[in-house]
């Protein structure tokens, strides 16, 4: 038997019925595979959160300022907002990467340091980033993730932060899927209806702007720092056979790109969540992934992967805890 | 101001766009109003699981033969069954409780004996239970839950095992909310179709066999020893400001019939996921709740509220630890 079906069958012979526990049956499948084990184990999860400003953000298209980007990067550096809550409670590693934010900071904080410029270039006169500055953003992703596979990590999810940063994804969401930037469009961080208008407006013009083909030029010319490096990080990841818990909006964003790079490395992702944010659901459904939340949430941070890690979690634990029906003597279906 | 509107005041200001983190807010909102606290916490959660065989599985309206249950209750208290490996994950305490097994247990096992009979009678010949039966059960459940909330217990979460328990809940749904006993009845522990077609013939000759009236009477006529037992504690759970969470299709049963006694019980409970099984949707409707997992579980057990429980804390932990606007310097929106 090959491994696919020593893992089911192993599943289906745990004391319950056959099929009963849905979704973290596929999902024990999913890793068993990934990990090529009957035992599978989620080794130092680890989140990385990229944190990068856009150009873009000068147009108005979020009801934040831009400072908020470097604001957030402090708040994640004490500790104090809902990734740092949420990875604390589920014994996930947080490390933050300043990606390219456009402030200056202190000496001496809890950061790495791996910053292309201080912010994307405003895409509406040039492109975000020269093909150069791209290439080296998803270098630079890579690099972090082999050296948490190096230190032993085999679970990663990628969160981050950028204010404007659904701008970037729905213009890369649009561009790789062919569906309308109206469509692509939402609300991010909470833009009114009036607002949400505008912005498509000046994605529409952004998007007619350019005439890019391949993937590389396109994460250039509409993606941001931040998206870049996790591009980069998805697709090491997916070469170190890790299992990848994808977040929301922007990550799926990220998830998408990095299959025009390698179009299996969704085979290592585990959708954590449906964003509130009006594109994710027709992006995911693109991608065929089933997000494993749908709670409303739209924060980023990689929020929504941190708060579904538990359930990930009991996939893998009911898969090498629970007991046959023959071990337990428990009588199967008659 | 109230509790309610301080409660909001709170989480409207933590450092997140207004709303961002969806479910959680409402799920934080609720347990705060129900420990009326700024700062509620779960403590010492417990997991209660009640036993009970049914007669009417003798009409072979489960795929699985009734010995299941006792075999089930040796597995729990084993430790090999799905609920122990999510619970010991969650760091939720599991306590089994003979309802109403059909079975004579050797001495020293780890259970709660309550045994009220050795199974509820045959349904389709006479009344489950007596009235008195089914009162000392929901007493007993009542104990139960009153002894974990002098423990220092605030949270509780209630399961069940008991081969046929899905058609004494299907025949409570259809009683309490009108809906057609077609629409309440499923596949349970996985029926083919053909005998799901033979489990509504048999639930319907039952249903129209008995003219009863009162939520008491209904359930003594239709329920079984672990459901009685599952209203009591919920009703207890409500009287002792707990925060309740809900399994399944049964749990939610029990949770419906605790309402014709105590209408306000809900505002205590938390949905913790939809079941597969087929009536569970329409139910959870009519309760006006919305499950907070749809992952395909329909196992039983209390393993939806056990695998659900970490997003639960999350909303507690997001509403006690996460920084405000003013605290972490963060520009709110503009």
């Amino acid at each position: 038997m090959n491994i696919k079906d020593q893992l089911q069958h192993k599943i289906d012979f745990k004391t319950k019925p056959l099929g009963a526990l849905g979704r973290l049956e596929e999902i024990a499948l999913q890793i068993g595979i990934i990990q090529d084990s009957l035992s599978p184990k989620l080794e130092k999860p680890v989140l990385l959160v990229f944190a990068a400003d856009h150009g873009l953000a000068d147009e108005g298209i979020s009801p934040f300022p831009k400072e908020v980007t470097w604001q957030m990067v402090m708040n994640f550096c004490a500790g104090g907002a809902a990734i740092n809550v949420f990875c604390k409670q589920n014994g996930i590693d947080i490390k933050v990467i300043d990606a390219g934010v456009d402030y200056d900071f202190p000496e001496g904080l809890p950061f790495l340091d791996a910053k292309i410029a201080k912010g994307t270039r405003n895409m509406l006169r040039q492109p975000a980033m020269s093909v150069d500055e791209c290439r080296q953003a998803m270098e630079k992703g890579k690099g972090f993730v082999k050296a948490e596979a190096e230190n032993g990590c085999n679970t990663i999810a990628f969160g981050e932060m950028g204010i404007g940063n659904t701008s970037a994804s729905a213009l890369l969401m649009h561009k790789f899927t062919g569906i309308s930037i109206e469509e692509c469009t939402g609300k991010g961080a909470g833009l009114n209806d009036e607002n949400v208008v505008r912005k498509k407006k000046i994605l529409k013009e952004v998007s007619e702007k350019y005439q890019v083909e391949n993937p590389l030029d396109i994460l250039a010319t509409f993606g941001g720092f931040e998206i870049a490096m996790m591009v980069g990080a998805f697709l090491e990841a997916k070469k170190q056979k890790m299992v990848i818990l994808v977040d929301g909006f922007i990550a799926t964003a990220a998830a998408l790109t990095a299959t025009r790079f390698d179009k299996k490395v969704t085979e290592n992702c585990i959708f954590c969540h449906t964003s509130k944010e009006k594109g994710h659901q027709l992006m995911a459904k693109y991608l065929g992934a089933k997000p494993l939340l749908d709670i409303g949430m739209r924060l980023g941070e990689g929020s929504g992967a941190a708060v579904a890690f538990p359930i990930v979690k009991s996939a893998v634990l009911f898969l090498n805890e629970m007991t046959s029906f023959e071990d337990a003597g428990v009588s199967n279906k008659e």
